[in-house]
């Protein structure tokens, strides 16, 4: 009896799995050179079917090989071609393999190559920031905490807090690489296999960096894709505060940057509206890395060993996740070099326009000797009685600062002056000039040991 | 300046919303007749609207309207083509109308198809179980607590606690859909409209039970898709747990059901393995599920009103969750109508070959008017003693159940035996044949009451 | 041997499920008065029993009962207390009754006590939005989409979209609450029970609506709980979303509302500065309540029927989401009754401050007989050309707007003053007046038919 | 106006933050030798605050210091009694510190040491079962895919393949650990100070293996917390595959092994019924520990910098994973080291029992010079044959053999019995006895150097 075919349909990953095809050639090309170098196969078999495969792969990249969903899976599909065009000894192939271990090489060489790829991309919207930055010392903006200004801050300073979360995120890819990067070629259906195969040698060959030392694990093990998961999602989490950022930036309220027409949309009767559509999709994305995250625990959660047919779930999630992050680092990265300005002149009036350096009158007061508690005292009181008059700490003559307190003299003017509050912030990691030209050059260096 | 060309791609959604076409023709064919109900073009106008849109749906259908990434979403690819079709008046459609409302209605009108769709193969799964458990009132199976084997029961009960389950699934869809079928369209871009519209007529066109109370509602709430989207997530857990036990059944362990071809696939070498995809896959699929709900949520955490982009996000997580409920329902339907068979002879050994009848012991004394706990006590020992001699409580003779206690007498086997334990819980709900005969006509007139 | 001690640790539940002590005992006294009337105990018994339950709440509430670790759980702690109390009678309690049933009991009773609770929580939330609303009719606030200002708005109108959220919050709950209220007592560990119990009779005096009709499904059922979590992560997005606004408003650059200082902290030395803690830390729960529902889905995913030890795990996320729901329900309430006040100057200003009245004049020559599309075109050249002049539409000189079409009169002014241009949008459920005050009570109605 | 006392208990996190205390201290200290070393405070005052802290340690030890809800957070309670113990003195420890960096230390410090005793909880368990592993290297006990037997394998390989998923549980904490071990201390509210602290000095004191780069990222940063989640929802994995797995042993249809009275609850009346509490418990605390991962990251989106108050919700996520982590390892470890003994002489009958040795019979035919294909035709139709005949292929005799294929000759029964099929499979990693010895040794070698 055969089997159903809503079940055959239901059964089919071919309409995903495809994506693997090229990966899927090149570890079958080295399990193929492994056979005949452990005589396993014969040398010219084994030329054979290297030929088949990689004939296949230029069928495939011309257009003329597209299975259909009645080849089940690609690996399935490939074997079923490979046949056609080097007669019976295509069916040599699969000797001492299984669909297990198979499908997880290739599921671990596309990750591979994928995660050198977002590590690319991070590197590229390190750099962008990094740029910026270097021409945005001097430019201030207001530091918030509970989105509440706090203490102006140095632009370039805010910009490198993100340059050091994607920082994170280029070695934590780097990290999980070494366990991706990992054979299971060989562990045939869960036990291992009789034939004298050498895994070191299609590891060798396959360029991974170590094999699996047991093979119910080498089957059953998706660690690695739960990683990137993770990694994915930290690097969403990072994006998607940036995008948070650039909304509330471009919003009228706050007017710190305007966004270019090559990265926004608006509309006819209102130019001057400008939709921030990057990072608003950015930041909707993030539910959906974080949701494939959880997909995937779900599917390992309470699994028996060693493979099982959910498994097989893995794909989508994974595929999809590189996608998203592979196109929310790229639009972030072309976002920040080409799709938005920070408007100077309203980021210059806004650190002047509030009471965020009021600590620094107190700092100042300490300096000249009063006690520190006595000074802070004193300008809680000053910040409410200008408050009362709509005035700013800068608009007091300096009489009424002499009247506050006998130890204000003219040099109050310039120690409240939103350069010198940020200027004076110069512990390690502060926002003070010199720390950030540090931090530049860390930066620079870090960007450049790739 | 022209969008990047990344941008362009990063924004657009007609690779997926194409899906919503036929019913953004449909709500945008109501929207044209009630901007000629209401005078605000003429009934010639609406006319013309109508038909050029209907033109669309055929060109769909036959496959000659195939809108590329430049349209950037469904209704903009429509209205482009709906210009090209009736000249300038196609631009009036969107009078008095905004995408905002108009995505909000296409999806609407998908997700209440869906649902429907849905319910229905909840029911087919539901007539498919109702049908099972009627040929196996008195096939008995082991009932299990914590996977060990509890007391035997009536494999009708077991199979009917599943379309218990299935019923609240049908039902809780029922009470969503009045979330879904409410109607957003003339709330506008986020403030309602300038134009005379009339709301209730495009409801009533489109068959709407209600119409949104308030705009900005109207275009920013996606309860419904999360309801749903939990709807879904309790549909995959039932259908975890029963995958989950078929999976058990199937093993050589258990051996409580046959796999069949039409099911299962098998290998050449060892006929007689049957792997159980089908369940292996729907338990897999769940975690997918799941992290749709999850990343559903998290796109509509802390966002403000109204309509932001990130909501575009939305669409894939319920298509993909749409599909994927309806194929594992469709596939445990099949599963359940013809892929497996219940091996009763097993089933039968398996109720007898172990101790799952010690309480009816107990119960036995007590009927006979020895105080329960002593009953109670002098059980326990018995098993103990029975599994030293590696006996089961039926293989006792007559002399040893007296010496036991003089009580005992021959009618002790039958209290004991396998069909009187499950005939004698027949409390409401329980598993005694009286109460599964009560269950199968209440499921009947359950499910005939669609 | 006994259980090693770090095993009786972990198994342990006594340190949480305390808190279903007093359902416990109610649960329990119900059991028992079932247990005489259907003769399975005495009469007498009977009355002890549930004598001897109240006590044990008496001593309980007066701090006297307070079972530690060795206890296991509260159903064993309290059995243990009632033999003390009453004696041996003590032991037949737990007649014809498993942990399992009442462990679903006493959740269930206690989570439909909690629903009645949040619903009140909902509708005392809703009475304050409606409260401010009526307040804030005639009040406008820019109405955003993109977070970019888009239309302005009745700030009432703003207000009732969250009553409109709530309101599906407050009937989704009675929904769920329907199968919350069901009775699994009587289930028995798995299968029901010999003795001749009466589940309709221990329901009516529990006041649930239903019994379960298949007892494997009664021990198993953990549905409800999962709805109720479902239900709690719409009220989170909901009560983020306004927490985000909140934020918004309340910061220097949107600067729409003031914190007051009993819902707010501040520093001593910048008195100006106001942290929205409770919107932050309502936001920041949010993530909370959706983990809890993930967790309870993944407890359920693929656990075979019918009672698991798993099942044990569900109550710490119930008791906290419950909490957290009621906690942040009601600081929402005393924030938006009393802990904030509308910047009613700053908002009047913030509508006359933009450009989103554009689309109000092309309509305003519509109506004089321009073609729409000459109109709309029109506009976007006055609104290029006065952003380039930095002035507002409201600025131009009626000279200018003749020189920029005929049709424009004095009347222009009055036609795109803001009470104007929010006034004209008076489709059902749009922003217009006469829209809010219908909103208004139809608000008003829903709220009283409680 | 003070804050509503409601808005006072939502904001506090003394509740749950008192867990932090010893680090609190510790951090504290460090900080005010810090002032002392640098001058900002002398070094009389210096040691006045580190002795005051150092008492407040012996009086929280001592259950003598114990903060209610008004002391709001932990750091202020500390505080508050510091300034109780030495007077003034206490005020200064503050200075040049904000409660934001503060927290972000305290935080790390308690991570760090958890870290470490959950690493060692990982090698525990390892060593339990590398221990269990080499007293079964020739237990045979079915391999399965698809939970349908396969093919025997050693028990010791079983057990090593999760020997190495907490292997890389180990390696993978100890990757994170550097990312956790980073110093926060004086990153200031969010931009660092004016005053001229040492922050290499202060993690020097608190052995942080290197500080932000960034004060804004050093305020704001939560990657480490759910970097540690994410570990920890991996061992979860993992933990719940081998509690499924225990769960399926322990079932009397699997009955693969026996639980002991230390690791397992019984039933008085069925005393051969012992639950396998343990892993049900760890396989339904999965569900929680992926929770917390799910908020945590829901918590983070979207944040904009650089300290917001939602922050504050990282606190009860981490403390209850680790909690439960480590008890889920520690109970797993008493569980495989003293809770279960594998039934011998079941396994030995289980590998007996089916057709999973009929891969060998089509490799002893090759071997033989038989061409593979034809070889493996042939056995599927042995293996038919015998299905029908209900044996196993032991169980035919010399003649039957001979009947099938010439080559079949008396060493055909060496060849297909289990612990030669097992022996053969000697690749790298597979299941033959030298593999085993080979990984035993590997595993053996790695735990030691720890």
């Amino acid at each position: 009896m055969a089997l159903h075919p809503a079940i055959a349909q239901f059964n089919a990953s071919i309409g995903f799995d495809i994506e693997l095809i090229d990966y899927d050639l090149t570890g079958s090309q080295a399990h193929a050179k492994m056979l005949a170098q452990t005589g396993i196969i014969t040398a010219d078999e084994g030329e054979q079917l290297v030929q088949g495969l990689e004939q296949i792969r230029q069928e495939y990249r011309a257009g003329r090989f597209t299975p259909g969903i009645d080849a089940e899976d690609v690996h399935f599909a490939v074997e079923r071609r490979l046949t056609e065009l080097v007669g019976d000894v295509g069916k040599k192939l699969h000797t001492a393999r299984s669909r297990n271990d198979q499908v997880g090489t290739d599921t671990r060489l596309y990750l591979r190559d994928q995660i050198q790829q977002i590590r690319q991309g991070v590197r590229d919207f390190q750099a962008v920031l990094l740029d910026l930055a270097t021409h945005h010392v001097t430019t201030l903006i207001p530091g918030y905490t509970h989105l509440q200004r706090a203490q102006p801050i140095s632009l370039a300073h805010h910009l490198l807090a993100y340059f050091e979360m994607a920082q994170r995120d280029w070695l934590r890819l780097g990290e999980i690489y070494q366990r991706v990067n990992m054979s299971p070629l060989g562990s045939g259906a869960l036990a291992g296999t009789t034939f004298p195969i050498d895994r070191h040698y299609t590891a060798h060959l396959l360029k991974f960096g170590s094999v699996y030392e047991n093979s119910l694990d080498g089957v059953s093990d998706r660690d690695f894709a739960i990683e990137f998961l993770c990694a994915s999602s930290l690097i969403m989490v990072h994006l998607s505060r940036l995008s948070e950022e650039v909304i509330l930036w471009a919003s009228q309220e706050f007017g710190f940057v305007t966004l270019k027409d090559s990265c926004a949309t608006g509309s006819s009767i209102m130019p001057q509206k400008k939709n921030p559509d990057v990072p608003e999709l950015v930041r909707g994305k993030t539910g959906r890395v974080f949701g494939h995250l959880q997909g995937m625990l779900v599917l390992m959660k309470g699994l028996p060993l060693a493979y099982n047919k959910d498994l097989q779930e893995d794909k989508e999630a994974l595929f999809d996740t590189v996608k998203t992050t592979k196109a929310c680092l790229e639009a972030m990265t072309i976002l920040f070099r080409e799709g938005l300005e920070f408007k100077t002149a309203r980021l210059k009036a806004a650190v002047s326009e509030d009471f965020s350096n009021a600590t620094d009158v107190a700092d100042y007061l300490a300096a000249k000797g009063v006690p520190f508690r006595e000074a802070y005292n004193l300008v809680g009181k000053v910040v409410k009685t200008s408050l009362a008059a709509n005035k700013l700490l800068n608009d007091l003559t300096i009489d009424e600062w002499k009247a506050l307190h006998p130890a204000f003299e003219d040099d109050i003017y310039a120690a409240i002056a939103p350069e010198q509050v940020v200027s004076a912030r110069n512990s390690f990691g502060g926002t003070g000039f010199d720390q950030i030209r540090r931090a530049l050059e860390s930066a620079q260096h870090r960007l450049a040991s790739f």
